[in-house]
């Protein structure tokens, strides 16, 4: 290289995660995967590189500029994947034979979308997902919503609304009165809280729906600020003898009581017949999360039930529900409020360097206690290795001399002289 | 699609983790990132996905077979990176002036390298880095041997043996008798293990290595067998006044005895000269650890000294000592002998279908108790219901009716009436 500098550069959309932030991340994931996990859910993975054909179906021939998509070295065409559900699904027709059904499984790993990065978008990021796949039953629906209202009560991040719905009541509707673009008619509904009624309306009329159609529609949305009896009343009328329109909203409304079983408190969930979810994938049960401290960053959990995951792979039938947690959503509305440093740091320290037999004991007998340690490397003056322990975040310096052992409480400033090391250990337990 | 289907496959070399693993995989990183927190070692990660430039330094036209590289969207020329060493360093360089030296990171991340499959080599696997850069002290190296050692006892997979040496006793050998082609002379030194003395002899012959300067490379491995005591008196005359040698035989004195003082037992490390690492990278203390019940699996946690991290991206220096943990490799030593599932899983059955809530309120009590739970979601028979808690590893199933609840322990087939959540609560306390 003769000495030729690279500038040390990041693709454009993608991050490092400095270690606060990683810490929580960390945190967060560790509590969420203890809590699916407490739900029966077992954790599996798929490879981050795929066969084209397998991520897009065959046929695919247009350019997906979101994908990054490649010839491996034996020519193949292949693609690093967009999302988890793809993966969920190849391996579910895979390896169906070794699965026991209901398959309770959960998957997180690194996705990656060519998209123009903004504020909270990025080009590389994590996804949680948790599927339940093989039954048709809504019992299942509640164990996903229920497991995920558990995750997002412990995660601690303050008050949130889930907002549940079974897609079902608007398709039937849309049957009942005839409309025959159903997706786009959903899909303009499912803009209700980015464009607004009024924008609603200009894109049912887009979408061929006006008139009473539109009313009708509209009236889904105008639901959602009543109460659950009278929403529920309404809805029965609105539904009237469709039967795909009962089917939903029978569901919705069993789901809605196991929900409560579950322990769920009504004000943390609630039926709102507006959400519908953009995507035809979904075929029953739909929900989406908010919380309270930042509703503009999104959904930060959502999901629903899907009558066949793996219909492009299989010809057996996989019925399921699902759901993911957005743990780049949360942390971004977090914003760096939540602990980061979770342990007490101490950091020993001498003035002369030929005690490391010593420190490295104490390290031991800190570690042994439950506290993390570090011996400080460099053989430096005292008060640089106190600064570094305080701009490191560490409580501690534990000062190791010949002659001497004293703990330092960088808190308060105490010195406490340290005699053996159980005395180090009893001191540290009646401090932390 | 038109019902066409795709056969469900992954690329050559790609796996996908079935649950047992995934949770075997689980236990082993989290007891590992436990300890090389108490240690003082923070979090942190780099992108998947980086420019050529940097992971390969510029002018590198040559096509690399291993490395999957293409162009994106944007015309940028992009490789998957092969290692978490390149992603270190940059991100070294480019955060220097926000970090806190010596910094004490960890990254576990995936890499790929299109390499030809074999058993136990795949082109997707995940590798666990821990590194301190930013100082020159050997009391770094110690720590860093110390904290693998302390990993691989806590992670309770039988006796093992780290080989410590100090790369500069064989440079030192090298330059005292003027052997020119040093890197080739270690590198054949370093291939002991797997071509024996003859081979070394022959690739030294190859190195331009002959006769008492071959011999005297030869001893080193020789010296193997030898008493500790032993093994350092025969170095001393070896090194004699060879500076380069004598700084590396204190360096790794020193580091022996910081190691027995963080309670690593001599059992588990020993002074080995031959071990050099192939890697010109390396530049001082050098490790690797062979597992007693699996020594033909390779070394499962090696590292060592580089004088330089990131001499691609900056003029400042980065001087440091780092590890790896094989995950991958200690999973297939232990060929799932380690436990896989970890939890004492419970379903929840019911010949009713009526009886749902009761049976969400159930489960929601044995979680709170610590345990997971399930509820079954379908409407089946009874021994349908059973037979699938069997073949799912549950312990218990809980039996909902109407009229009586009953718990029965598939381990004994014992069943135990149950009047209210809370004798359910202390019957499992009892159990467990």
């Amino acid at each position: 290289m003769a000495g030729e500098i690279i500038k040390p550069q990041r693709l454009k959309g993608f991050r490092d995660t400095m270690p606060e932030e990683a810490i929580r991340r960390n945190r967060l994931t560790g509590i969420a995967q203890s809590v699916i996990e407490s739900f029966g859910f077992r954790p599996f993975a798929t490879p981050a590189l795929e066969l084209t054909e397998i991520l897009l179906g065959k046929g695919s021939e247009e350019n997906d500029k979101q994908l990054y998509r490649f010839q491996d070295n034996g020519g193949r065409d292949v693609a690093m994947r967009f999302d988890l559900t793809v993966g969920l699904a190849r391996f579910v027709a895979e390896h169906a034979a070794h699965l026991t059904l209901p398959f309770r499984g959960y998957n997180t790993g690194t996705v990656w979308r060519g998209e123009r990065p903004q504020k909270g978008r990025f080009r590389e990021f994590v996804q949680f997902d948790a599927d339940i796949v093989g039954t048709d039953s809504w019992a299942a629906d509640a164990e996903i919503v229920s497991m995920f209202a558990a995750v997002l009560d412990r995660l601690d991040i303050g008050e949130f609304t889930m907002r549940i719905n079974d897609r079902r009541i608007a398709i039937g509707l849309c049957a009942s009165r005839g409309i025959a673009n159903v997706s786009g008619a959903l899909r303009a509904v499912d803009k209700i809280d980015k464009i607004g009624p009024a924008g609603v309306e200009t894109e049912l009329k887009e979408a061929g729906v006006e008139g009473d159609d539109a009313a009708a529609l509209l009236s889904l949305v105008e639901l959602r600020a009543a109460e659950e009896d009278d929403l529920l009343a309404h809805l029965e009328r609105l539904v009237g003898g469709n039967v795909t329109g009962r089917a939903g909203l029978d569901s919705i409304r069993a789901v809605r009581g196991a929900v409560a079983a579950a322990g769920v408190p009504d004000t943390r969930v609630r039926i709102d017949p507006s959400i519908v979810r953009g995507l035809d994938y979904y075929t029953g049960t739909v929900f989406e999360t908010t919380l309270a401290a930042a509703p503009e960053i999104g959904s930060i959990s959502s999901g629903g039930r899907y009558d066949d995951l793996a219909s492009l792979y299989s010809k057996q039938r996989f019925p399921g529900v699902g759901g993911s947690l957005g743990i780049d959503r949360i942390l971004a509305a977090l914003d760096g409020t939540q602990p980061g440093a979770a342990r007490q740091d101490l950091v020993v320290v001498t003035g002369r360097a030929d005690t490391l037999g010593r420190r490295f004991q104490a390290a031991r007998r800190i570690r042994e206690a439950g506290l993390a340690a570090e011996v400080y490397a460099d053989d430096r003056p005292l008060d640089k290795q106190t600064k570094y322990a305080d701009v490191r975040g560490a409580r501690f310096v534990l000062q190791v001399e010949p002659d001497a052992t004293v703990l330092r409480d960088l808190t308060d400033g105490s010195r406490h002289p340290v005699a053996t090391d159980d005395d180090l250990a009893a001191l540290l337990a009646s401090l932390t």
